[in-house]
């Protein structure tokens, strides 16, 4: 964020950038949405598919994505007299990306809410307050302002 | 998270959910890759193009989308001897979504980066540590597991 920055940014490659990598998991279509289901206690398709309107096809190819990138497990269940089914349930990988989507329904609310205000807020389990995501470092600091946050090349970082 | 937690959340529209319309603005392809270069200091288009390898007329969408959307804002700018032109800065829409690449980056860099280790870090412009997010709640609580996490209807939440 200073003078010398662009430059310094423009001698390393951007092979590897794990923004990227993420974004290929996550960004597809529907893909979050999917997700903000599971969090929201949502686990089977059949549900899934009523409660969001995702064409089964698109809605099957996403789940399937998330189990083959360790996202979700399939966990099998079976209701009385029914045949043997499965429901998706967040793995330690999945479950990690509840910060994600704290931070972007954060900013969704804040800046694309309708007048009435979000449909969904995230509280905390033990006192119903809302959460929130906070920047800190590694040395205990909190970082108030987003000017204090500077990129640097990481141990992976090569030179263009 | 709990048994009733899905029947619940059946009975409550998805109209208005505001991590679709989040990813509506970041999760077409690249759109994150920009912010990222804006972000490291690549404000300018051809250095950005020559950075990321992104299509031409795909980064001048993804820009124009950006700007258009109050993420990034337009600022003219004159080498010596060379007409105006303008590079892109964020907008405080925009450096409100520093969480958001945070949380992307740091998920990433856990399970997604190359055995060399990641390219890029975030760090603590005053005392260097590396930063990442933490979950508080608005009456002050850190949580710690995700499973203290807990979703709600909010205001705008309507039935189905």
């Amino acid at each position: 964020m200073n003078p010398t920055a662009a430059s310094d940014a423009l001698e390393w490659s951007i092979d590897g950038c794990t923004i990227g990598r993420a974004m290929e998991v996550l960004g597809e279509k529907w893909t979050l949405v999917v997700l903000r289901e599971v969090v929201n206690g949502i686990r089977r398709f059949d549900d899934m598919r009523v409660r969001t309107g995702v064409p089964r096809q698109v809605l099957s190819n996403r789940l399937a994505m998330l189990v083959d990138q360790g996202v979700l497990k399939r966990v099998p269940y079976r209701d009385p007299g029914a045949r043997e089914r499965h429901e998706y349930r967040l793995t330690p990988k999945g479950l990690d990306l509840y910060p994600v989507l704290i931070t972007l329904l954060e900013w969704g609310n804040k800046y694309l809410a309708d007048p009435a205000g979000p449909p969904l807020r995230f509280t905390h389990r033990d006192c119903g307050a809302e959460v929130h995501a906070e920047i800190h470092c590694a040395d205990g600091h909190l970082l108030a302002d987003r000017r204090e946050v500077v990129p640097r090349p990481g141990p992976g970082a090569r030179r263009r």
